[in-house]
């Protein structure tokens, strides 16, 4: 399947953290799962000089680097990923673009809305260079599964969304106020952080959205810090109602904090002849009614979902989050190779974008959308 | 604890159905349940008379009739449970009122705002006669368990409500058109039908509702008759958001339309130090999250509750739909002997009316409702 | 359907505890739910005189007794229910029977098997009269959905019964001795008060035992009485490996010292074509898996299983626990009327008896049991 | 951590079926996550040349070969993992251990009970080389909170223990027979593909055991080859009454045949303090109940178990099936560098085997197992 005759395609990482490791994971196993050519690791960039040496070590990188300006230009590399805080997230992903990489960037794509303009207008204008933002919860294979139920109409025509994305890292109020917690910095709260996520899948499941109305609330105005009570300048927590160019409704509802919530990444879908109901916490099942049947059945991920058959033939074998890393990392190599872009690409994310701002500024009237997808 | 000197209460009920067959098994064992004297089971009333008279038979009444103006107007009766059709709601109720009945009435009030109205005026104007609104789900044990939890304050202030009531009964499309989906005489749909139950849980449990925005939806516009298609008129599903006096917030959302649901009556809140979870469908648990434990731990229904001891001793032992009418029937005894009504009564029925006729107007616009309870 | 010539059944009830009301609203609402003669309560009878008088004012019994004698002998007396502690099951169901009575008898049977085995003798010599035991878990509407679907062939041939029902009412090892933890006057421990219950559901889906093994334990041996700790003499808990005739094999446990466990009996069963579970806990779901389908469904009980349509045409309102011995007691006005009697009758309850005591004396040695059903 | 000055351990892996790239896929990222010096994957052995060729270029490692017996002697390698079908586990291993190399070997050990007595002889004979079986399920980050729990003595003592493992792979009477159904090429049935697993678990939770009674049986005694019908003749499904040495009891059951059922590794202990209860189909859960808490708690694995918070720092994203392989490599490489081995190393493995062949050949009697762990 691999052309021998082609040289393997060169890896920069930027980020060693949470995401910068979850990244390292894919990339060392996105060949052994799928039988591919092995990416070469070519550079591994943290600021931190001795994370940096330590990491590229371990995770198998060839060298390490503190300069991603010079990463990223390097003539070398192929692909930059990128994983660092989001205030960063534009001048890397622009400089990378306009050195001829390919970019596979974590959401959320920018702070403001602007700079996701500026970016999806770059990505626009370079259409030979694939990018990919890093929305996981796409790629595992109930998600896929549900998809493709929907797409072969096994629930007939959705009538209505119901979705939640929650999480509890922020409920306890003697939490330290951070930077996050900011405008400037830290960009959008519960939305930018989680909401996004449930947006990448409402879109990918219900199509574009036309109008929506919702109100933010700040649950904990103020946090201590060492110069005392600093106030948090954005979300806790997002509701909004949805109108879908489809002439869908939906309902929609984000929260940092939310008691008890891991990863309530949950949502169900109301179809003319069934309902499919998805809870991230228990990422290996779907739960299917469709008409005629006695209730809801459910589905364990298992070898007839693609998705789960590259990494394990024996259904019951829980699928984890971080094998939805290496699924990305697949897909972004297969539009790289020629083949269709799973997205979402920075065109694709600016649609994410708007309707994450378009909730955190509506206050209870209603926005139009005007339906892109 | 009965005074013996006391005469026992007669009771006459109206109609045999569903919600008929539900009232007269209240009525045969809230004594027997509570270890009160039995109230006398004094008339059945149903139009047809062959069904009056062979359930006054089986239901344990003295008598059966057909005419319910004689009914209410009889001088031995003190009660009348009235179980027929919503657009009988109002003159029956009415009728009962002005004889000088106490008036137990099936949800939802009437089928306008403005005979809701009405009613919660006469009520308001005959303080000593007790009126109760049949809102059965406000009586389970793990219901009421969840509003002492918070009373207690065992989550701390709640700030986010998420609630749903869908079920299925009408998401065939082949299913005919009927009377039940006209406005003028049906009323709502299912905002009246389902929606309803779950505002007066969302009240019970989070308080006076300020603002609300919403949008309704008819999923299948015309229905087959004996005269060929006809429209359907009330909404098959309606979503909101909603702003509480208290300042926290809210989502909202019923269906007649959603497959696979049969009595979803689901909602979760929020608060500073924990999470609540409540499900009609397995109506004996709740799922509750204190800050500082691992997870959600389920609360199977027992005796420490006071609803469940009245029946069983032994935890697990599932109480059942039928059983909080009982309570209901209880509830309307303790008034009657001058205790707390725990209502819903008229006046804060119409409360609840408010709340479904905003919700089914506001068509995506803010409607404020002024934070009445 | 009822016969106006015929005089209504008359009904006495022995016992007004846990079960004596259990019995109590089963009588006073049977004819509600199944549009029946209504049968006259005409004698309540507990030794405490005050008791009685007040549950039988309550409970709608015509009078009040306490001499049990002269109760099952009243020329008055059609049925007698049973509810008193074990050691006077077998007096009293013999005098009512002796006495020409129908006897409702709560389980298990006796304290020994010698006393059984007589009651069985006699209700044999008496055909006319009829004999049920209160197994009330064989009634509820999940349940009996279960045995049809299985008589029907939808899971295939039955090879594995896995079944257990555990309680924690014993855990605590500070709970005081009782003279129910001694063989002489409680007779069995966690296998007569549990595993009675699962034997009997065991032999109804799964047919006659031809052998078996088992092994009891005694978690708590001593526990503290006025006079100082005294001995525990009957199980905490017991396990068992089971043949059936039918080829099949099965597993066995009970507990009553299952920290958490409140009404956990639960089974599964695999057939060549699919697989049933069931748990007590949520009575009113089914799961069912056949061969070809994706996974395991929720069957919610609903108006399609008879049982539950006597009581409410609505899928998804919670059948109850006290609902399950209304059905028993239309079960035995069926047989009294010449239907078939649904049982376990005196005979069939010998059955059980021989089962349960079998596993008490094991001791990990095989014992026959001749496969009688 | 690492020391600079020592070379890389260099690792050879036979066998590139389902456990060979579940081993690969470990070996590329050990070191990825646990921060530690990167292996060598030196070489990967298949009797398909092609195949060999092919998984080692995705696979990473540096060559390919087809003969097992050199691959196992060369003196660059320094671990073996053996990945082939049962009947080559005790030539593989033992070459591989007088070759002076540590191994990694899938379960079970072998065919025979004799065969594995043999490789634990050897293995205690060379103390210097680790041996570690693939019993990955004792690696879960939920089954180790299970563990530490019980060792600090959470639920008190424990004295029930109830496991199945149950899948249904082999349940469809049209599957083709198979050499793996024979005594001679496959062993035991289910025993030996599914029961060690949780008999693995069982010894880990419960220490060892003293006694046990098993049946077995084939439910599917002959199925279809091109040949005609031929016999199974290992076992479809086993139950088993268990006596454990520190006095609790158990039972076990494991099938094949079990409808549904995909990886149902499913057990729960009693202890006198509270309960705990895990399924691997869930493998991200614990139910923990304890004294005094008001039921079962959903304990959602997270960053607090340290299995899980070396491959992610936040909770409720899923841990899955092949992460258990990292944390396995993990255990060896920490054994080699001279750590105490979690095990079960050949000598462990033995008890295993002792344990299931008791169980396959017990036919209903009870069989001495001398309490060893």
């Amino acid at each position: 399947m691999t052309d021998p005759s082609k040289r393997a395609l060169c890896v920069a990482l930027i980020g060693t953290g949470f995401m910068g490791k979850c990244h390292a994971m894919a990339w060392n196993n996105v060949a052994t799962v799928y039988g591919l050519r092995r990416p070469r690791l070519k550079v591994l960039c943290d600021i931190d000089h001795y994370a940096a040496l330590a990491h590229a070590a371990s995770f198998g990188f060839e060298r390490a680097a503190t300069d991603w300006e010079a990463v990223v230009a390097d003539p070398e590399v192929d692909i930059v990923s990128i994983t660092t805080p989001n205030g960063l997230h534009r001048p890397m992903a622009e400089a990378a673009l306009r050195a001829g990489k390919h970019v596979w960037l974590e959401k959320p794509m920018a702070l403001t809305l602007e700079d996701a303009d500026a970016m999806a207008r770059l990505a626009r204008s370079l259409p030979q260079q694939v990018t990919l933002l890093g929305y996981n919860y796409l790629r595992s294979p109930a998600f896929r599964a549900a998809q493709a139920m929907i797409s072969r109409g096994d629930i007939g025509e959705p009538h209505a969304f119901r979705g939640v994305y929650d999480e509890d890292y922020s409920a306890d109020p003697a939490l330290p106020w951070s930077w996050r917690m900011t405008r400037a910095a830290g960009g959008l709260g519960a939305l930018g952080d989680l909401g996004c996520h449930l947006v990448s899948q409402m879109l990918a499941l219900m199509g574009p959205v036309s109008e929506l109305t919702a109100m933010t609330r700040i649950s904990v105005p103020e946090r201590p810090s060492p110069d005392g009570p600093r106030n948090v300048e954005n979300e806790d927590s997002a509701m909004a109602l949805i109108r879908f160019a489809s002439g869908a409704q939906g309902s929609f509802a984000t929260s940092r904090v939310a008691r008890g919530r891991k990863c309530r990444l949950q949502w169900e879908i109301h179809g003319t002849d069934g309902t499919i109901l998805f809870d991230q916490e228990n990422m290996n099942e779907l739960w299917v009614h469709r008409a005629g049947e006695a209730g809801f059945t459910r589905h364990l991920s298992g070898p007839e979902q693609p998705e789960f058959a590259a990494f394990c033939p024996a259904a019951g074998h829980n699928f984890g989050f971080n094998e939805m890393k290496v699924v990305e990392a697949h897909d972004l190599l297969v539009a790289i190779e020629g083949g269709a872009n799973a997205g979402p690409d920075f065109i694709e994310g600016l649609a994410i974008e708007r309707i994450i701002h378009a909730m955190a500024t509506s206050n209870g009237s209603p926005v139009a959308l005007g339906g892109e997808a």
